[in-house]
């Protein structure tokens, strides 16, 4: 495993284990093996909706003694619905709750977008609409300034219950400002990043500010098959590219993919259920792509986002919410 | 000539002359011939170094009894060294002294950027680098946030120095934050907008808000060839779907793009120094494109852009300074 030395001094493990649609059942398990292939540092959101069930995983592997706590990297993100400021501290208790610890390694602003308020205990997680029942379900927002979560965020960093805080879907002009009022600068950006959306401005940029960048989705439409979000046409795995690459090295498409995501500074947090891959997906720390295989897959790039709410537009959210553009 | 119904009530004339890279010394008998044209709307910036030089051509209209004040828009924009609260009014009362009115239409912030103060005694327009003398001059950025210029412009109002004020080059997520706080909502945003950057998701975002939209650069390509930032291949008026609708319409390939500016809901600060094309550009309220017409242009769209400070990085600026991605 290699590190990235985060603003704070703390070393955020450079491959994770993201949660986003795994499915609960499975996830004390996948723990489990995750933490014997080497996995130290999991991706987890309220949004993902299986806190519970990675928070189980981890209090088994604690109690047999499988890792101690610090060794652990655990990341969460505050959810839309939570940004006011008084619900900030609200949503990171029930997050330690659920995942069975008393602090985050990490905690981040999840989307720049603040959702109308639902209390946990009227449905948790709380999703993308405010009532998912209505007829015709709509996201509704609340306008809640970013300086203002902004500073709720920094308040946990003073409370103890969280060690970094971060944002994630951010853009370069977003994160300027930020910083221009930030006491405490967030330490980690959380993007989707892969050869189809390299995004190489705001990965320049956020190293010139000291920000480290989390990749989401760095196999790219792998994540978003189930989603109809993606077809396999939009694979990058099937670049000939990265299959000379893989034949050449004797590794797998995914590892090649994988490996540019880390070689080239990002950590990563690929997702799987398959235990083999599991092992596959963190065996990428025994090679390195050359200056000329790490260019030409850089050069894939097409500015390709799958992830983009305002995409969702007419589909899923039936709500118009660009944030990208 | 059509207006936009801005959500102060005010009209916003959709067509405008826009003196960005204008010569200071044609600047006069261009205002003249632009009011006798029929152009009303007039978009000024303290960094196009040329206020002075339109304020002459003001006063000699309206002396000469061309037209009334009260029947000009004006535009202009306050500049990246002026975003500290305490200089904005300073750098508004500048630009007004130098147009020779006592107030705006309409007042921008130029770019979400904070660049260090330079006084106006000392260079003016202050321009991009801190010292343009250094050996390897660069951009000197201060922390200065968005909000804070924000609440200076919405005093502009209250002071009655400006009538409307709004935001240029900035992206959604920016805008969204903006809405968060503002006590006066953003009128209009300026944004480089042309067949080959359509912006279509930020331009209906704006639409929801009630926010109306300029394009500048509405020929793409065109007002980039004497900086060497565009070449004679990006045009978009040699595309066939241009020429095709030029031939059909009894217009030229500039008009077609320009009345597709309009017509899609924008409005438009087209520059030239060359007084037929003066004339053609303001003659496009006489014709419309079919919708086949729009939809096929608009396809044209390669999100390609023209004005990215993230690509002076290299060139111009000596200064890497993304705000789009």
């Amino acid at each position: 495993m290699e590190y990235l030395k985060l603003n704070t001094g703390d070393q955020l493990p450079q491959l994770g284990y993201g949660f986003w649609k795994v499915d609960p059942q499975k996830i004390p398990s996948i723990v489990k093996q995750a933490v014997e292939a080497g996995y130290r540092h999991f991706d987890c959101a309220c949004d993902y909706g299986n806190e519970t069930e990675v928070g189980q995983g981890i209090a088994s592997v604690l109690k047999e003694g499988q890792c101690q706590r610090d060794d652990l990297w655990l990341t969460s993100k505050l959810w839309n619905t939570f940004h006011a400021p008084e619900h900030v501290e609200e949503a990171c208790k029930k997050t330690l709750h659920d995942l069975q610890v008393d602090q985050l390694d990490l905690y981040l602003i999840h989307f720049p977008i603040s959702l109308k308020y639902v209390p946990i205990e009227k449905r948790y997680p709380p999703g993308w609409f405010f009532d998912p029942e209505a007829e015709h379900p709509k996201m509704e927002t609340t306008p809640v300034p970013i300086s203002e979560t902004w500073q709720a965020m920094e308040e946990l960093v003073d409370a103890g219950l969280v060690k970094n805080i971060g944002v994630s879907n951010f853009g370069t002009s977003l994160i300027r400002d930020l910083l221009s009022y930030a006491r405490i600068r967030p330490a980690v950006l959380q993007i989707e990043s892969h050869p189809y959306l390299t995004q190489e401005k705001l990965i320049r940029y956020c190293k010139e500010e000291e920000i480290a960048v989390t990749a989401f989705s760095p196999l790219g439409a792998l994540s978003y098959l189930s989603l109809d979000m993606a077809s396999q046409d939009d694979s990058v795995l099937t670049q000939p590219v990265v299959k000379a690459a893989a034949k050449q090295l004797g590794k797998t498409p995914a590892q090649i993919v994988l490996r540019w995501g880390v070689q080239r500074g990002t950590s990563i947090v690929p997702k799987t259920e398959n235990p083999d891959r599991l092992i596959e997906n963190i065996s990428i720390f025994d090679f390195e792509l050359t200056p000329g295989e790490m260019h030409a897959i850089s050069s894939l790039n097409q500015n390709r986002r799958f992830n983009d709410p305002g995409d969702f537009a007419e589909s899923a959210f039936n709500t118009f919410f660009p944030i990208y553009e």
